[in-house]
């Protein structure tokens, strides 16, 4: 099964208490493409400007990834700024500049209408819908968003999450957009707006999915070098996606296994810069990793 | 195996946005008690007030705890007032009153001396160090701390710490000890000031034990109804060290059948206030929710 997705590619300037890197290559859509590349073949729906040239493509190459769907436009490309606070756990956004991305409109390619797999990347409502009224068969829509999505736009949100079969979202989004703290409750109130699952990541502190009637959840794995988290839940969802579409199921057991794969593509993400590890992983290390994470919350039953 | 417990009991009044109550028997060691009665005879230190009669010594009645060492002293019990957030996430101190916790010095009756497990509960650490030198023979010390110590009385705390084999606290006081933000090597520096186990509880993220050689992760049991976290983590202590006790073991797989059975105790002392849910618990509840949990956490190798 292949996965079309759709999203930003950015170039990403990050401070953090480890350093600093300037203009590498990101966005959510390049995070997602590169761990879901270990996975499936992955079909990219994006816009870049005139200064992503053949170097900053090379992110993309060797990869199970086409970029026949990615516009190459007038102007610049979408840049983003960001510097994390001493213990990685908060930031503050530096600068956004659009560029391209303003009047970016996904336009799928002809080979792209019909999809196993959609991935709407965290973009405006519209745009998500607009994937989607272009697709001519798919079997699985799965879905980001963000705070400033439930805030400007909650309507166009809505629409779009009638048509979604999995929103992966950041727990706090999560209870933002239901209007409730308590997480079990507001994965119900979710379920009821369209996504039959909820999948909410949780940064450090691990991650859940909530199906029609089975909860899972998982510890993060515990990382002694944390570098970088930026791009972390994007990696999460191309792990997650990618697995899933790597099995063509959804039965309880690969979909909490395609949680375990999130989570390892989640924290290798973390361990560098950008997709600076996720770029030089082995598929062996994402193996010894999910059994890293098995060892680490395996117990027995009484 | 039986447990020698020392810590505070009090009168404590708790405001939520699901209610208030007033004047409730708490404090750590009433909650650690109750849990772990439930696995192993518990034999309790500590002192009350004249305000303290029957009706408040019906929480300890019927269980496997034995009150020869609860001293009645002269003037009232400690009380404490407290107000939790709209979310429970984050609690204000209303009052402190001592009390007759105030001069309190720890008196173990001669058949306390000999201990399979020692609890010392979160209090000054002479008093700790104090319970320990009365002490003729003990198999396993455990200790509970917090964020006033590590300010006010490093030197003492640390010198209790050289003589405890697992401390349990909460993941930030750990940080905050160990003077290291990543929770992994805060453990680490941990266990080099004496405890070869370190139990981090997260409050609604779960809990960890770091363990020698391994690292042992579970996310929290994601409760619909929470009401009063008021000593869920003193719970949480009490089927930890409750399930060692009674199954006086220290490998890795009961270790780790502790740490869910402590999640268990403490998520049931979450649902009412107070002791009032974990008072009328059956064991049947208690075996349900570790199946729970299992049933929660449970995913396949590759």
């Amino acid at each position: 099964m292949s996965i079309l997705a759709v999203g930003s590619i950015a170039f990403d300037t990050i401070k953090t208490p480890f350093g600093m890197v300037e203009d590498i290559v990101g966005g959510s859509l390049t995070y997602f493409a590169v761990a879901a590349s270990y996975f499936a073949d992955v079909n990219l729906v994006a816009v870049v400007g005139e200064d992503f040239g053949e170097q900053q493509m090379k992110v993309f190459a060797g990869r199970r990834i086409d970029l026949q769907g990615v516009e190459h436009a007038d102007g610049k490309t979408f840049r983003w700024g960001g510097e994390y606070s001493y213990n990685l756990n908060s930031r503050e956004t530096l600068f956004t500049e659009l560029n391209a991305f303003e009047s970016f409109e996904p336009k799928l390619p002809e080979s792209y209408k019909q999809a196993d797999i959609v991935f709407l990347g965290n973009m405006h409502p519209s745009l998500q819908s607009g994937v989607l009224e272009q697709m001519t068969a798919k079997r699985l829509v799965g879905m980001d968003s963000m705070n400033l999505w439930i805030e400007t736009t909650v309507d166009g949100l809505r629409e779009v999450l009638r048509r979604v079969d999995i929103l992966k979202i950041d727990d706090s989004e999560a209870r933002q957009l239901a209007g409730e703290y308590n997480l079990r409750k507001a994965a119900a109130v979710i379920q009821e707006m369209g996504p039959k699952m909820v999948v909410a990541t949780r940064g450090s502190h691990g991650s859940m999915l909530f199906n029609e009637s089975n909860i899972f959840a998982v510890a993060a794995y515990p990382l002694e070098d944390e570098v970088d988290p930026t791009g972390a839940g994007d990696s999460f969802a191309g792990g997650f996606f990618g697995y899933l579409a790597q099995n063509a199921s959804l039965d309880e057991a690969t979909l909490r296994r395609a949680i375990i794969f999130g989570s390892v593509m989640g924290s290798f993400c973390v361990e560098d810069f950008g997709t600076r590890r996720l770029e030089r992983l082995t598929f062996d290390e994402i193996l010894d990793r999910y059994r890293g994470i098995k060892m680490l919350t395996h117990f027995e039953d009484v």
